[in-house]
């Protein structure tokens, strides 16, 4: 997938960089991305805009500002290319995203996550695609076949994840940030497997048998991924405590954790595999061990230097979308019918709301069942935020839709240039409205959810609240104090979460932390100075 | 520049990126990264190795793996970009090499590196060239004109500061290390000055006119580069001091940092600038003012951070010239006659070696008039190993070679493939003998320089001796000492470096640091608690 993306990719930045004119882009993009952060920050005490909506209203600004000097010309510096995306800029956000999840938290809801991001992301998928063959059929929008509704169906059902990492906060609702953007990595690799699987599948003859082998493929997928990333951070892991033990240098350090990292994502693409679940894979399993076996500055270093670059995709991105919104060569072919778009945008925006609607709250429902306690229970309110928070749309369906109305060549077809267009508007309207109520909607349907959550943690940035190395720091500590060792083979059905995370806590400090390290490799244990001393040697040194 | 290097780089990458083998391609080259990280760690203990020298060795291995298992057909994983090189791989390499530098020993010594800077370089160029000129006239090696023959010289007078970088320690000859960095810096902006200005005039007329346009152009844009790089620095500073004061966000900190360092550099190539001077003096700028504004895991993460990315491209540099030198396309050409291109190797290295010994011991001499005491002399053993460590010939070399041998096309003419083949000869040969014996070259010569220079330094990496924050905070902290206040226009005359720099402290702490932070932004005023508690507030918050 990487090599056909990045021969694209090529060419099309190939005809930007061949004047003065790209070096001038160049430097405005690089400008607009320094202004977006300082206005980004200047904004922050504002209760209804974040960085991600900062960033799309500045390229919209450059966009139109673009579209007038130029005399309607054009209204962008760079092309978006989805190449780009995947490639560069995707990887880091995510693997950071897999590198700061509170593992606990992600765990525990491991089989909810999943439940929601992959059955409710086919649930929503065939709704979007159902509603899209029976409402466009009617409509006279041009010659779309099964598998252009198909892959509508998922390029919609993606949601965003940079988005939602943005509006929901991790230390005020960690079960619902957690749950959202847990469901949301997971859907954004189901929509790719889904999205490439209609591609290259024959979907002219469907029948049981293809339905089973998309699933097997879809599994296969899922599992060979996910240990692949593992596999690349243990061995980072690995080589880490058993070559730099006693002789740190942070800078090698730190490069092998990035290079391992990106290794992770491009062996995944290598094996026709999800890069995206790998890499996210590999971030968890690093910051559980690898991160536990470097120094001191390495571990802060890592921890900024690797949000600072997701920062920075992140705001890339939005900037670029926003900047991408005005492509006056696309609306040209809507022109003449803007009525169709506002429809087609319309129809799609309440697919999405219902589409999303339909598998939030019947697996909420079956969450619950297994869920004894009051407090583990998604109750109504946290069920609407999360129906609510999910609807937002981003880089991710923008760059499958690229990729699939734009591939023979430009958007010369009015079908195509009407499905870029509600695209756009989609992700736009849904960034910007969704992502604007998210936070109010929040202080109205959980008005104590910042008491009832870890004290002491306000709404100021992380790196400040949060001492230098405190939020990977909560990996597996406390949960003992939760968790009942379960008595019989009844507490392993009604609290499975729990009982395999009991066993895994064995299984991680008996076998897996003594090779790889991790915090079980320096233990502070609080009665035995001794081993403490003996093992806090290297880091002192 | 960098517009159509971009162009033919994009080019040149679109043929690679074609297919799967592509992904195989970078799959590999980064765990050779991975693998050269680990090994040069493995064998950071040997005396003769350093890495740059193990990653060449690696490169080299893999590319005859490559070429016995590709049955000869070609040994490269990625064609050597001279583009990739300057726009990706040089700038954080440059940047880095600004920001940690010792800045009291680069500024004392700032007219001593600028004389072999500009200075050595030209006379170095002038001597290559007439001795190109001179030999290669007579021997047959095909149509060669006045413009390569003084291209070779701008190109073989182009040091390699980051082979340097590794070879010479900082802390252990912090004299040499300065004169031999800063003279790499300046000297590869020259040679690339030098380079450009040779293809773009026109040299089948030359005359006074030309020679005196060619000097005010160069100290155009010497001056323009330098002033443009300590603005963005400047400003830089000054929005992390306004904006962020007292409401501190690492991530965003850091993004700016790295934001405004890139882009430091492609305004220089923006207005047609050196953006190697640009982005050395912005890294300079930034770790005297805008570093000491941010919160200090901010410190630990850029510090870091940008040592590692410059170590990681200088990496890759290596390993990519090592592989690149087994490429038969060009071997091929010389193969007929394999004789010539020994000879023509032979001379390069021969002219390299009288070009520099040619500027170094005449204006070491002229540097040790201006300076009185002896402990500011330059010893004739210490000449000697400027001149040694500053024969290696790296990227830079390459890059330059590639830009003006492979213009029309591939190295179909055989005089071209001679000198692409001689410069991948010289750069391996300069690399790894004279980088092989520089180590105990210094020890032979110097046997006490670990002894006198700071104490308890001694050889195992950075990152652990020197403590989180130490090797930027010597600025300009214990030179009062040392400088004595001018008593006349006589004391200005004799120590004119130490004259400027007190002035330039007075200058700094009246005026520069009010404005745009830095060290005496947050004062360590012994006596006065309550200012000390008042500044360092927002770093605690």
């Amino acid at each position: 997938m990487v090599a056909s993306q990045l021969a694209a990719v090529l060419s099309k930045l190939q005809t930007l960089y061949s004047d003065h004119a790209s070096v001038v882009s160049m430097n405005l993009f690089v400008a607009l991305l320094c202004a977006s952060i300082v206005i980004g920050h200047l904004l922050e005490e504002n209760r209804w805009m974040n960085e991600s909506i900062t960033a799309l209203a500045i390229g919209l600004c450059t966009g139109v500002v673009i579209l007038l000097t130029s005399g309607g010309k054009s209204s962008r510096l760079l092309v978006f290319s989805e190449d780009l995306f995947f490639i560069y800029l995707l990887p880091p956000i995510i693997f950071n995203a897999g590198f700061s999840v509170k593992k606990k938290q992600f765990f525990r809801n491991f089989i909810t996550i999943m439940l929601f991001g992959a059955v409710g992301t086919l649930i929503s998928w065939s709704i979007i695609s159902f509603g899209v063959i029976k409402f466009f059929k009617e409509m006279d929008i041009g010659s779309l076949e099964i598998g252009d509704f198909l892959a509508i169906g998922a390029i919609f059902a993606a949601t965003d994840s940079v988005c939602t990492l943005q509006v929901l906060n991790q230390d005020e609702t960690p079960l619902l940030y957690s749950l959202v953007f847990g469901e949301g990595v997971v859907n954004d690799a189901t929509s790719v497997v889904l999205f490439n699987a209609i591609q290259s599948f024959d979907l002219t003859n469907t029948n049981h048998r293809i339905a089973l082998e998309f699933i097997g493929s879809f599994l296969y997928l899922f599992l060979a991924s996910t240990l692949l990333g593992v596999a690349v951070g243990l061995v980072s892991a690995y080589i880490i405590k058993t070559l730099y033990f006693g002789r740190h240098s942070t800078d090698r350090e730190f490069a092998l954790m990035m290079l391992m990292a990106y290794l992770s994502y491009i062996m995944a693409e290598l094996f026709y595999l999800s890069g995206i679940l790998t890499v996210f894979f590999c971030g968890i399993v690093m910051s559980h061990y690898t991160w536990h076996n470097v120094t001191e500055s390495s571990r802060i270093t890592s921890k900024h230097a690797f949000a600072t670059l997701s920062f920075v995709c992140e705001t890339f991105i939005f900037l670029h979308v926003g900047m991408d919104a005005l492509d006056i060569e696309t609306w040209k072919f809507v022109n003449d019918r803007p009525g169709t778009s506002i429809i087609v945008s319309s129809v799609l925006l309440a697919l999405v709301m219902a589409g999303r609607a339909a598998f939030v709250f019947p697996l909420s429902f079956l969450s619950n069942l297994a869920h004894k306690s009051a407090n583990e229970k998604i109750s109504f309110r946290q069920q609407i935020i999360i129906w609510w928070a999910g609807l937002m749309r981003g880089a991710v369906s923008m760059a499958l839709a690229y990729n699939q109305f734009t591939r023979a060549g430009h958007t010369q077809l009015r079908c195509n240039a009407i499905m870029i267009t509600s695209t756009i508007t989609v992700v736009l309207f849904s960034s910007v409205v969704f992502g604007l109520m998210t936070k109010p909607l929040i202080r109205f349907l959980l008005p104590h959810s910042k008491v009832t959550s870890e004290p002491s943690r306000s709404s100021s940035p992380k790196s400040i609240t949060v001492p230098f190395l405190g939020s990977t720091q909560d990996s597996f500590e406390d949960s003992p104090k939760g968790v009942q060792q379960p008595s019989s083979i009844r507490a392993l059905l009604t609290t499975p979460t729990h009982t395999v995370h009991y066993y895994w806590r064995k299984f991680d400090n008996a076998f897996m932390r003594p090779v790889f390290g991790g915090r079980g490799f320096v233990p502070f244990v609080p009665g035995s100075p001794a081993e403490r001393s003996e093992h806090k040697l290297p880091q002192l040194q």
